[in-house]
């Protein structure tokens, strides 16, 4: 989980040089890309931002983003500069089943968000985004993305079960955090998905009534 | 539960005019003291407000902000504006015991957020308080006072306990009343007690390990 997300599509991971590696002294078109991405989407939202804008932006063809990145939930995804692909995290939790994907789902997010690296970014996309009544780029991004990968794994009452665990992952986060709320900020790891684990669990697999 | 915010400290709680009614032609010095509190509360943060520079702001004694407000917990309650104390709203919930504890408090909450006049003022503070990392003002002053009402109601582990029911509150808040996530959103109340309700009962008097 130590690599910057790939995009989708086939293009690789390979760090921020783009598929075929960075040339000597070409200029860094995805480099570009993604700053040109991630100031749309910080200033326009989710929905308002397109790939066509991003690429006049960077100066660059539309075509050459959707090479690099693919669709725009892999742009968007990329352009948070964490360390893993929600996406594909989700996909790893539920792989062996949902037996147990509560704490797998917990200890997944946990672990992104306990390193600096992982938390600066997703920090600031809370903050800005919650601050700004106008701004939808946490709802129409991060969780929406969160939100639908999570969904896919569900059977029935899929949403209702999605809502429920985004509940308990929103405010553990803006806790521990966001606002730094004791105990829980400063609680080891394994205690925390110890403690809130079931609840994710019994969102999931639980009974609805 | 539909009458304004009363002050502690026996000044009573006469609607807006103070304790002894209004006097015709006098000025509003109850409003007044609120409005210099919540200018105080918003822009310098819960801790650096101080009964004393209030006071000022509103040109009159110290003794009269205590007078009709109490104490500065109790003057930032009454600067929410909201349409209950919290922190006797918590201690009613507890008062039949810790049994159904969790779906009384939900209840009580859900309650609150889902009036338009209680939900206005509180969505504003967490926004403002969330979009400014400068600001403590969620932290040290709603979810502190809301806490410290909870942990006196709890036992041992009071701390962890009420750390876990606020991180599920928190969520809740947020992804209903702020971020409007669907389906949780438009969830009738009593579907949210339901649903959630469990896992605030867990948090209170559920095994800890």
């Amino acid at each position: 989980v130590s690599s910057r997300v790939g995009s989708a599509g086939g293009a690789g991971s390979a760090g921020s040089a783009g598929p075929r590696g960075r040339r000597p002294g070409a200029p860094d078109t995805r480099g570009q890309i993604l700053e040109a991405a991630r100031e749309s989407f910080a200033a326009k939202g989710f929905r308002a931002t397109t790939i066509r804008a991003v690429a006049a932006d960077a100066g660059v063809d539309a075509a050459l983003v959707h090479h690099y990145f693919g669709t725009k939930d892999d742009l968007f995804v990329a352009s948070l500069e964490i360390p893993i692909d929600p996406r594909s995290a989700i996909a790893a939790v539920f792989a062996p089943g949902l037996e147990g994907a509560g704490e797998r789902l917990l200890a997944t997010v946990v672990a992104v968000w306990d390193e600096p690296e992982g938390r600066r970014p997703l920090v600031a996309l809370v903050r800005s985004s919650l601050g700004d009544p106008a701004s939808t780029l946490l709802q129409e991004g991060l969780v929406r993305v969160v939100f639908t990968a999570l969904q896919d794994q569900l059977g029935e009452d899929a949403e209702v079960r999605a809502g429920l665990v985004a509940t308990q992952m929103l405010g553990l986060i803006v806790g521990r955090y966001v606002v730094g709320l004791e105990p829980i900020a400063s609680m080891p790891r394994e205690r925390v998905v110890t403690l809130v684990g079931p609840t994710l669990q019994r969102y999931l697999t639980g009974p609805l009534d």
